[in-house]
């Protein structure tokens, strides 16, 4: 089977680290001579290619690692092998799927998928196979996807490291990811920013704030493009943030302890169950 | 020098293990006998007490890492040698500081500390001299420390494996406390408790949500006394907070990118900078 995995930053860069020695055919795709030479160093393509006039038409399994909008360009911009499956790992279903369905050829099967995995470093030097390990994956199916195509998918995120899948409509999955990836992404960024730079606040933090603002470095035209293309479900846990966050405020303001402690054992008792 | 650890939980217990073979004499007091046997048997103290009327009136440092109220009591009912320094790892100080500098003895000389580090889980088993390795650590003086108090602990800390030392007054300490521990765990705590539970959320999670939530696993009754004697600095950063995720939601809402574009431009320059 080939496979050719287009773009190989963090996402691409570790499905192609992954799969190496799986017994597949990889090519790959990037812009970047560099990333490919050293892919193919690596023995992680048999070959690179800057775009996909040559390799595509071959491909069985094209795996699209770009922004949504780009993920978008190059189907259109590509003749995909007939009875070929297409995916891309773009981070929010909903609007895109309908997107990329609209334009992919009807010979061609399109399933979504989601790693649930990343870096907060961007490119092919931060990609690795450890990147999948034990994470969680998601495949979005629409109406016109196979079983036995779904099936495949899910056998091939085991073989890549994969823990757990899950298979979902592309509004479940975007609204479960509002609160499980975006808002996380949306606090990090806020707190770093609430910073009044009073103090020099690096000597000053301990794990949990490293922790929590990890993510706070975070890529701005992509994350702009998830959010602003998720915002219904995106705005909607917010304000269920939001709410719990008050309950804690006039708790503290109160002197409500009962309530505060309320929150910290519901809290705990959560996250223990994770 | 005769070095006396109140609570052997995580904090005490890794003040002990990361006092082992630097050259002082180290007791341990517990209410927990099989902690006081367990740290025994790891050579990380020379003896174990239950209670404080035989070791303390002969101890030159005693370290009290209980909870706040319990450090009071231990102060009130212990009796401290003469000349000798008494400090807590408190992690709220100007409250704190006045009830504690009310009851200590003149000959005595109180310095208070705060070891920015700790783990979730309670208890000695939980403790290692790796806790405090590179953390960060803050000395809290008050008017009548002297200068020669405040370098041994300064010298002290480092023994034990810290990095940064900071020395500050207990307002200035509790102002960046709120920012950087406090209003942190309440975030975890509201996007744990924010979970509507419609679906299975750990089989949707990264490694954001993970590391953001960790926690929110939260020792209830100390967390209630710490943010309950820090509320007012506590709820002016929640509000600065709130502010900054207002400006995100705003943005999100009205299809404002710039706006979104450039918080997350300065929360990626102000993590790098971290």
């Amino acid at each position: 089977m080939k496979i050719t995995v287009v773009g190989l930053g963090v996402i691409g860069g570790s499905f192609v680290k992954a799969l190496k020695g799986k017994g597949y055919e990889v090519y790959g795709i990037d812009t970047n001579q560099q990333t490919l030479d050293m892919a193919k160093e690596e023995g992680c393509i048999i070959e690179g290619y800057l775009d996909g006039k040559d390799i595509i038409p071959e491909t069985d399994l094209t795996i699209i690692c770009l922004y949504p909008s780009l993920v978008l360009d190059f189907i259109k911009n590509n003749q995909f092998k007939p009875g070929s499956i297409v995916t891309d790992a773009v981070g929010i279903k909903s609007y895109f799927l309908r997107e990329a369905l609209s334009i992919i050829p009807d010979d061609v099967e399109y399933i979504s998928i989601h790693p649930m995995a990343g870096r907060e470093k961007k490119g092919y030097q931060y990609a690795s196979k450890q990147v999948f390990e034990n994470a969680n994956f998601i495949i979005v199916y629409h109406d016109d996807n196979k079983k036995s195509t779904i099936d495949f998918v899910q056998e091939f995120s085991k073989q890549l490291g994969f823990r757990s899948v899950k298979i979902m409509s592309p509004e479940a999955h975007d609204e479960i990811i509002s609160f499980t990836s975006q808002l996380p992404h949306c606090l990090a960024v806020a707190l770093m920013n609430s910073d009044d730079q009073k103090y020099e606040t690096g000597k000053y933090i301990g794990d949990s704030f490293r922790d929590l603002t990890r993510i706070a470095n975070i890529n701005e035209d992509l994350w702009d493009e998830l959010f602003m293309n998720n915002k219904q479900y995106l705005l909607a846990s917010i304000e269920r943030f939001e709410e719990q966050l008050d309950i804690l405020k006039n708790a503290i303001r109160d002197n409500d302890d009962e309530t505060l402690k309320a929150a910290f054992r519901k809290s705990t008792k959560r996250r223990e169950h994770l």
